[in-house]
């Protein structure tokens, strides 16, 4: 669990979209942040006040965390020199970068003397159990994707988010770097080892109230042969009592794979209702989120329409058009 | 790869059951045993020779292979004695044991300065990579189960026998530290990190001859909601042509698992196909294999008579029957 507010490390992103990270906490948990800090030549601006470490430490700042995607995969000096100062001010440092800090020997060696934490979220930090599939209380729901990057993770923040406005109860179940970095906990499910894939959602998903959801961000697609055995552990995993498909209309083929198309809306239902039904027989589709943020208003529209009547499912880009349509089908589940 | 022959190493094993490993061997590689090595109290014996080190190594044995497993998850002093022992002598040393060999100090210690080999085949050597999907060239198949522990390895095992016999090209392709053991070399995909478990499938079962036949180590079991996504990598990595379909037909439930029915041969043949028609659109389901060891003769040959009927496919028990129909099944692939 990483220690809450934070404050943004930008350091010399050369764009906006190197600050993702940055961007996904500013977006989904902006009382997270008490403002964000620069370097020289930083083009990425979350909006927030800069703030000087001392000034970040002054409202309460207790994490540093790299917002920004490192170039080369090597920690500069000028970082080096921010994070070693961050933690001699007494906060933590948190990352997903691919390097862990963890691996840096002088990063390593001022926090062992000054007590503080390094968190590398790219990494287990727990000894995960091997699933058991006994039946856990609350509700789950867990979005499910033709291809891998087509908005699971978008589509349970914003259905997390209406659900918070509606006064439900729903949490939002980090499973990449990006998540537990937004949320300050979660399961890196992709660095997990193959044995304790299940076991490490279930410990995610605990025993809830009744009426309570998790809102499980979903990994890879059970159509991507590199990555389907990690959705398959989620499926298990994740008992869910709802599944959404989601889905990017206009991509060629599957990510990464040129030889592979997509599956249709209909396969992807047929298949992940099949696999979560072997864990929860109630299981139910319950609509369809579309990624549209390569179409027109008016053809994301059509395109919306003519799923809805062909799935007969609610359909909806929640990022663009709000989750409003999911939340009521969950409601009703 | 481990170097053979291998020196047997059967400890103090309190029965045959607990040097399984050793018995593998000596069923499946026989010509990698040169003899067995037992200290006092050992109840297990593999009909091999018992043979000193010094012996062993006049007769060519380059690896002492831990046979046995140990209890309570210790290395005994009497087992340490005697494989520092073997260090010494210019052995290398392999185990599957939960404890590693190179977690033991005084091993890792005497394995560095003569120069020898620690090779602890529960976790991986290799840097395995992220699987792409491009079609390799020669041919797969891979048994899926019911369940976990049907009898996919013996199946596998006893199809190369039979293949080997009549000629054909067969390299039965470990994934689980027993396979390892047996064969010297493998996957042990319950360890892999999960981005690369379907990688690491890949690069097992490389690019061959259009002739050749790996026969895939099976894992878990697509209904076992511990493994299942193990399994999934399995098929997704290893692009089979040809699937097979395990079964016990006396187990009342999923293994460890109580709330948990098996699924029917049906469902296993068509969940498995889908899937696996996901990354080679002309894979085929060939036959049965029926693990009967807990059914009289009688019983046994009524039941893969009715299985044969029911399913339209050849079913037997490879290991009691032969794996006669199997080959002849994949042969007409």
């Amino acid at each position: 669990m990483i220690e809450t507010p934070y404050l943004l490390f930008l350091g010399d992103a050369p764009d906006q979209l190197a600050a993702k990270v940055a961007q996904g906490i500013k977006d989904w948990r902006p009382d997270f942040a008490v403002g964000q800090l620069r370097l020289e030549g930083c083009k990425a601006d979350m909006g927030l006040p800069d703030l000087t470490l001392i000034e970040a430490k002054a409202l309460g700042a207790k994490t540093v965390v790299i917002g920004v995607a490192n170039r080369g995969g090597m920690i500069s000096h000028a970082w080096k020199k921010f994070l070693v100062e961050a933690l001699e001010d007494g906060f933590d440092l948190a990352s997903g970068l691919h390097n862990l800090l963890r691996d840096e020997e002088d990063l390593a060696a001022v926090a062992r003397t000054t007590g503080r934490t390094l968190h590398d979220v790219r990494i287990p930090s727990v000894n995960y159990p091997i699933a058991n599939g006994e039946k856990r209380r609350g509700k789950r729901v867990l979005p499910v994707g033709t291809d891998c990057s087509v908005g699971k993770m978008y589509t349970a923040l914003c259905m997390e988010k209406e659900m918070q406005t509606r006064g439900m109860k729903a949490s939002f179940r980090a499973t990449g770097q990006t998540g537990i970095l937004i949320t300050g906990d979660g399961v890196p499910l992709d660095a997990v080892i193959a044995d304790f894939m299940a076991g490490s959602i279930e410990y995610l998903t605990p025993d809830n109230e009744e009426d309570h959801w998790d809102l499980i961000e979903g990994q890879g697609s059970l159509f991507h042969i590199s990555y389907s055995g990690v959705t398959m552990a989620l499926i298990h995993g994740g008992q869910p009592d709802a599944l959404i498909l989601c889905h990017e209309p206009t991509r060629t083929h599957m990510r990464g794979l040129p030889g592979y198309a997509l599956p249709s809306l209909e396969a992807l239902r047929d298949l992940s209702l099949t696999l979560a039904r072997v864990v929860n027989p109630a299981c139910v589709v319950i609509g369809v989120s579309v990624n549209t943020q390569a179409m027109s208003d008016k053809d994301a529209r059509i395109y919306l329409a003519e799923v809805e009547a062909r799935m007969g499912l609610p359909a909806t880009d929640p990022f663009r058009y709000g989750a409003g349509k999911l939340v009521d089908a969950l409601d009703a589940v």
